[in-house]
């Protein structure tokens, strides 16, 4: 299993070599991702020379094992090229876990400082932490029994196979195809627009993988531009949705997308939030009619889709506004895309649940199926689901307590704990969208740093390393 | 069944009688009572003319129904002795609501303006109200099935009859003898301690019931007496306690209290968040050891069997203690106790089912019994209290939504909705213990309202009023 770890450290040295070459593009120093590819490499040829790499089938534990440790090591790993250019460790281990884990919350005090070539290797670890999300959910999770995952199986054809290492090679290619077709196609767009090559990329990277890193500290209200911002829009949009249901919509129904119900009610819950909101902006006075839809919209997908990006600073929105994206942080997008937060279907199969038990109180025999896709939803996958959002809530409620009793307010409490669980990235009060998570003491982000790795991981996935059970025989 | 109703206008009728005395001993004007209570009186009458009382037995829906209106009924009928004194209706409304509900949270302006006669009988509305809690734990909602109650049903000796009627007859009779025995104690030492009279029965009202109105705006705090809180301290924490086993411990078995998980970890939730705020208040440097001690002490009990008295304005201190006040607000006393909130027999359940979950993801196929009292927890009883709570936090949220549309800041509506759905009173922000919620707009108010109703009925005995299946024949 450890044979694991080290295709998993050569694959992390590997994806520093594009770094390297673009500050070598740039003329930047070399040293910031040269020392650590040199490290990388070096830690990987350990690996492999004391620990043998077998083509074993892997069980329960070791699945868990290796997915939860993976990402921590990539988080470590690949937070030395931050440190390289003075980032305090801490600092420099969150800033790397809000790149892998695609949650965009910066601890960076002043972005612009920094070398191109840092910030290139920045939004790109968010393009790579966003395939990784993608194939996490569709094929290893699944198999590794989480359950409520189970049922979009079936949505990706020809993958049927029940055993594990196949499969992930043949789901793999399959999405990686459609993410990088939708990656050129934003990034081709995006320069048509009149974006730099260099805007282009960045963005590209952090908007389709839902994680909203931005070389710029204004984010993407350094464009000011509504037709750059409709572009994104477009793309964070997609890539809150189901990356399997894409692949069909491409390659065999085109109708695949729109006849989800999972992403009927993602789009339902965009348009009504949008509305609100822009009603709510409309009402201060600041804004004009347009404006507000214009602001409101871009915001509600943003934070929706767990990106991140902002194009005004929403912090300094009135309260009653900037609940409603607290709300929207809780939710996230679908299953199965690169977004955050407990996902739409969850919250719909959520919805249907309570329905049906305020039905059974009145007819306690009555035999009530939920329904999702004209499908009937197993009852395991029903109660999986509401474990699932009891252990989110409790952890939910479990870092927001250490958070308010290391002295922090409460909205940066509630909404820290939150934005970095859900993978959204910026938050309200000290940790706005045009602020940094540098303000809270480093305790706090070291509380922040597990919750985005145990929300990006879907909890149980680093929860269960933590319980006795796992490591007793 | 709506001779049933006729026979709650007598009893809501004949309680009214009690106050219009009191104003007699005073000299104070008659007609706050007498006007009300006439009305009540030509009410009653007229349902026991057109309906008559049969003895049938009742099915769910009627059962939910019965409970669900006398609660409004009674809430709405008490109302007018404070319109008579110039509330404004939809106060009034809230502020008879949070009297029979036993919540505590007030929308009066100058408490002391009032006459003594309506705040002796504001006091009077909670400690009926705090019966009535008792009775309906123990006594009518089982039978109701909404299920996680049942359990309860066995520690009550001597009640095993399947029948409705008789049974709540034999029950009632123990509660109320325990709760009498209670406050008459409370009284008795409250007043050797040097309370007059009447301070001592309207606050022995407000504290066995878990309730909190006091006749002084400045709550507790007026009498700043660490003797006075000490005693009152003991009886919120008894209130706070599950009253069949009040019974037993007095009549059979002297160590059925402490022998109890519930209760076990109800005074555990007390020490550990007494040392935790205590250490944050003394860090301040505002208090010194033992004040804050004192402090801490008395508002953790006040807050966790949402009472909701206070001995210092809270909402003045920092964050991080606020926050601990807010996460016990959402807890509650003991199940069967005349406290609010989810009760802490539902948290300790929750997390051992979470723990239960945990294991289950690496040994997918153990069969894990969740164990309480040394007896193993029924599935179901499991299932409804997750769906409780699932279906609790969404009203939270959807209650909380509601607020911030209206306005109000994120403190506030957070802690409003919390503090009324939980029945514990005072909350945070605007509405703190020394403030009232007059400030709240009066749509917020009927949200609020609507919480106090929904909460103290647990829940669903509201709530499926609000479903089609209710109404369909």
């Amino acid at each position: 299993m450890l044979g694991v770890l080290g295709s998993i450290f050569w694959l992390l040295a590997g994806f520093m070599i594009i770094p390297l070459l673009v500050a070598v593009y740039y003329g930047e120093s070399l040293q910031t991702f040269a020392i650590p590819l040199a490290i990388t490499v070096f830690v990987a040829s350990l690996f492999t020379l004391f620990f043998k790499r077998k083509d074993e089938e892997w069980n329960l534990k070791e699945g868990f094992f290796i997915v939860a440790i993976g990402w921590l090591v990539a988080a470590i790993f690949y937070s030395f090229p931050y440190m390289l250019e003075g980032v305090p460790p801490i600092s420099a281990l969150f800033e790397s876990m809000s790149g892998v884990t695609a949650t965009g919350a910066t601890a960076l005090i002043d972005i612009e400082s920094h070398s191109r070539s840092l910030l290139f290797w920045r939004s790109m670890t968010q393009w790579l932490g966003g395939m990784g999300i993608i194939m996490l959910f569709i094929a290893i999770l699944p198999k590794l029994g989480i359950a409520g995952r189970q049922m979009f199986r079936a949505e990706v054809p020809g993958l049927q196979e029940e055993q594990l290492r196949p499969r992930i090679r043949e789901t793999a290619k399959i999405l990686w195809l459609v993410y990088i077709v939708l990656s050129i196609s934003e990034l081709l767009i995006l320069m048509i627009a009149g974006l730099s090559p260099y805007d282009a990329i960045t963005h590209t990277f952090t908007s389709i993988s839902c994680s909203g890193f931005s070389p710029y500290s204004d984010s993407i209200a350094a464009f000011n531009d509504p037709m750059v911002e409709g572009i994104i829009m477009v793309f964070m949009f997609l890539g809150g949705a189901n990356f399997a249901l894409h692949y069909k919509s491409i390659f065999s129904d085109r109708t695949s997308l729109i006849k989800d119900q999972e992403f009927k009610f993602y789009f339902a819950i965009i348009a009504i939030a949008t509305l609100v909101l822009a009603y709510m902006l409309f009402k201060t006075e600041v804004y004009s009619l347009a404006d507000a839809f214009r602001y409101s919209s871009f915001q509600v997908i943003s934070i929706l889709t767990t990106t991140g990006y902002a194009t005004a600073d929403f912090n300094l929105w009135p309260d009653s506004s900037r609940f409603i994206l607290f709300l929207l942080m809780f939710i996230g997008g679908c299953a199965g895309s690169t977004s955050g937060g407990v996902k739409v279907v969850r919250l719909l199969l959520l919805l249907k649940y309570a329905q049906k038990v305020l039905f059974k109180v009145i007819h306690p025999k009555a035999i009530i199926p939920i329904r999702f896709n004209n499908k009937t939803v197993p009852e395991e996958v029903i109660h999986s689901i509401v474990s699932f959002m009891v252990i989110y809530l409790m952890i939910f409620f479990a870092s927001s307590t250490l958070l308010s009793l290391m002295g922090m307010d409460f909205v940066t409490t509630l909404s820290a704990s939150i934005a970095t669980l859900g993978n959204v990235g910026p938050g309200l009060g000290l940790i706005g969208p045009m602020a940094s998570f540098d303000s809270i003491p480093d305790p706090g982000k070291l509380v922040l740093i597990a919750n985005m790795w145990i929300g990006r991981l879907e909890v149980f996935t680093v929860i269960v390393l933590l319980t006795p059970a796992f490591w007793k025989r």
